[in-house]
C-alpha cells in the first residue's frame, strides 16, 4: 500500500502551483495524494490549522501531511517537519502544524536543515514546491525525520481555543465557515445541553433563538439549530439555510450560546 | 489494478469534507479515487443524479460510486447499496443513485444494515465519512453488497425525465447548466432533425432561432446551435458564447425546439 | 511505479468533464492522475499553454500530459501527439502543446490518424474524453506515438513571446495572473536589475515605484515587489496585497520595468 499525502494550502485550487507540488512527489515516487483543501482564505493560518486538524483522525499512521499557508516565504521562518501519533507534517514554523499534530499525540519538531532541501529552497518563491515538496517525499520514502533536521525545543505556537462555560452559558468562537454557511465552534459537543432544550445564540450583536438537535434533519427549514458537529465541537446551522449570513458571523466572531432570559 | 472508486458531492470542493471522505477509503485500502464534482448545487440531488449518469457508461466494471447529495442526512431516510451492470453505487435513498444505475442495468437496491457500519453513523452530522465510506471500501475490498444490508423492494424514485415529440416540436427541459451555460437537456439526441436545419427554440418566454449542427465548431461565433451533447442527449449552446444566459435558463426550465413557423 | 498523466483543460473544475475522461483513462488501465488546472479562462489557449509549461520540468520522464483548451473542437482542426524531452503532449493543434514541449526538448508532432481513435471522436462534440484520452491512454500504456498518427511537419504555433531590453528598461507582457493577483510576466528573472534597486513598473497608463526583491517577505505590507518568478521569469507582487488590482494588469498588458527618473 502506498503512503498517503496530503496536502493543503491556500494556493487556489484553480492555481498550477499544487500540480507542482504534486509533480515534485511523484518524482519522489509518491502516487496516493489527496487534497485537503487548497481554498485556504490567502494567509490565514488558523483556518489551515483547523482544516488540516479535522483530517487527522482518519489517516493512516505513516500518512505525511504537507501544508502551506505561509505568509513568511522567504523571510527567516524555518521550516519544519513535526511527527505525531505515527504521522508526519511538514510546513512553516507558523503554528499551522501544530493544532493537528497536537490533536492526535504529542508533537515533536524538527527545523528542516538537510542542506540539499535547503539549497533547493535558496532564492526560492515557492517552497512549497522547493523545500516542503521534495521534504515530504523523502519522508514517505522512509528517511527519519531526524535525518533531515535537528531538534527544534521551541517553535511558533498557535492554539485555536476552547470554548467554556461562563457563568452558565457556553463561550467560544468561531473557527470556520463551512460552504453551507454552518458555523464551526472551538466548544466541545459534549457540553452541549440536551436535545430539544431552546437556547440563545449570541454572535456579537445577533441573537437568535435556537434548538439543540442531534443533527440538521431534525428541524424544519429555516430554523436554527446547535447540533454535535463532523469533529467533536458545537456546530451553529440552518437546515438549508445559512446560519453565517444569518448571523453575521466569520472566522473569530466571538459567541455565546445560553438558556433563553 | 486497484479498484475505481468516485466520489460526487455537494459539499463544496473548497470544504475539507471530501477529503475527510478520502481519508477513510484510504484507511480501507483503496488508492484510486476521482472526484466527479463537490459542487453539486447544495441538496440539489436531480442535479448529482444527472451528473452521476454521465460518467458510469465510461468506468471499468466494479468501480464503486460514493455520491451524497443528502438533505436528509440525520432523518429516517434510508442508506442503500445499488448494485447495477457490475458497478456498485453507495448513498442516501433518495433518488439520488437511481438513473445512473438505471443507465447501465436492473438497478437491485439493499438497506444498509450493517450493524457496524450503523453504529458509526449514530450520532453523526457527516454520514458521508461516517456511513457511506466506509460502505464504500467494504465494497471496494470485495465484501458482497448483500453481506452488508438486506434487499429493498421499494426505494426512492427519481426520473429525469425524457422529453418528447409533442405536435411536431420536441419537448423537454433542461437538467443540466455546465460551466459554460450550455444547457444539457433530457431530449435524446437521436431525435433532432438533420444538420443544418433551422429550427426555433423556446425556453420559457424566450424564443430563439437557432441551426441544428454536428458540433459547437460549425457556426459563426454568437449563433445559437442545436447539438447531439457529450452523453447522448441533446444540448444547446452558442459557439464562445453563453446559451443559459442568452435564453435565462436553468435547470428545470422547460424547453420545445420546433419547426420555425 | 505507474506513469503520470496531467491533465489540463477549461472545462471548469466544477464540471463533471475532467472526471469523464479521468474514467477513460482509468478504462485504459492508468491510476496517477493529476490535474494540473481545469479552470482555464474559456478558450484561453495563452493561459493553458504558459500553466502546463511551468509543470513540465518537474515531472518524471514518461509523463503524458492530455491538454484541452479547443475553441475549435469539431472543427478540421487537426489532433496532436507531440513528444519532446522524453515526454508526451496530447491534444488540438492550436499551439497550446508547444510552449511547455519546447521548454523541455526540441518537439516532434505527430497528427493523429489512427482510425479506432479517430472513429471514437466523429460526431462528439467532447474530444477530451473521445479522442484526447483515449490516445493518452495508449499512450500511457507504452504505445509508440509514431504507431497512433503521422509526422506533422507543420503545426500551428504559439509563442508566449520574451521581453527585452530596449532602451534600458525591460520590455514585456503579463502572462499570468495567479490567484493571489501576483502578475507573471514573460521577462526572464536573469535580466533583473540587483536586489534593493528602486524601479518603475509600468504597466499601461500605470506608473508604480517598486523595489527588486529576492523574495515577496523581503518588503512591508502593500509595497510592490519584483521578484525572480517560480517558473524562472519575472514576478510582480504585492505583499499581502494584490498587483494586478493595482496596477489594472492582466494577461497581456504590456509592462516595463525601468530605472526611476
Amino acid at each position: 500500500m502506498p503512503t498517503l499525502i496530503t496536502l493543503l494550502s491556500d494556493f487556489g485550487s484553480r492555481s498550477p502551483y499544487p500540480a507542482a507540488m504534486k509533480a515534485v512527489l511523484v518524482a519522489y515516487g509518491q502516487q496516493l495524494l489527496v487534497d485537503i483543501s487548497h481554498d485556504i482564505p490567502r494567509h490565514d493560518v488558523r483556518a489551515g490549522a483547523y482544516l488540516l486538524s479535522t483530517i487527522v483522525p482518519f489517516v493512516p499512521a505513516g500518512t505525511v501531511h504537507l501544508a502551506v499557508v505561509d505568509p513568511g516565504v522567504g523571510t527567516a521562518r524555518r521550516a519544519l517537519i513535526i511527527t505525531s501519533g505515527g504521522q508526519f507534517f511538514v510546513g512553516p514554523d507558523n503554528g499551522l502544524l501544530l493544532p493537528a499534530a497536537r490533536k492526535i499525540g504529542a508533537p515533536r519538531a524538527q527545523v528542516i536543515t538537510d542542506e540539499r532541501l535547503l539549497r533547493g529552497a535558496r532564492g526560492s518563491t515557492f517552497h512549497g514546491r522547493d523545500l516542503f515538496a521534495p521534504a515530504a517525499g523523502l519522508l514517505a520514502q522512509g528517511t527519519p525525520a531526524e535525518a533531515l533536521g535537528s531538534p527544534a525545543p521551541q517553535i511558533v505556537d498557535l492554539d485555536l481555543g476552547r470554548g467554556r462555560l461562563v457563568r452558565g452559558a457556553l463561550a467560544g468562537e468561531v473557527v470556520y465557515v463551512d460552504a453551507f454557511g454552518n458555523l464551526i465552534t472551538n466548544i466541545d459537543a459534549a457540553l452541549l445541553p440536551p436535545v430539544g432544550r431552546r437556547v440563545v445564540v449570541r454572535a456579537g450583536p445577533r441573537v437568535i433563538t435556537a434548538t439543540v438537535s442531534r443533527t440538521y434533519g431534525d428541524r424544519p427549514r429555516g430554523h436554527l439549530v446547535v447540533v454535535p458537529g463532523s469533529d467533536g465541537s458545537i456546530e451553529i446551522a440552518i437546515r438549508e439555510g445559512n446560519a453565517a449570513a444569518r448571523l453575521r458571523a466569520r472566522a473569530g466572531t466571538a459567541l455565546r450560546i445560553g438558556p433563553p432570559r
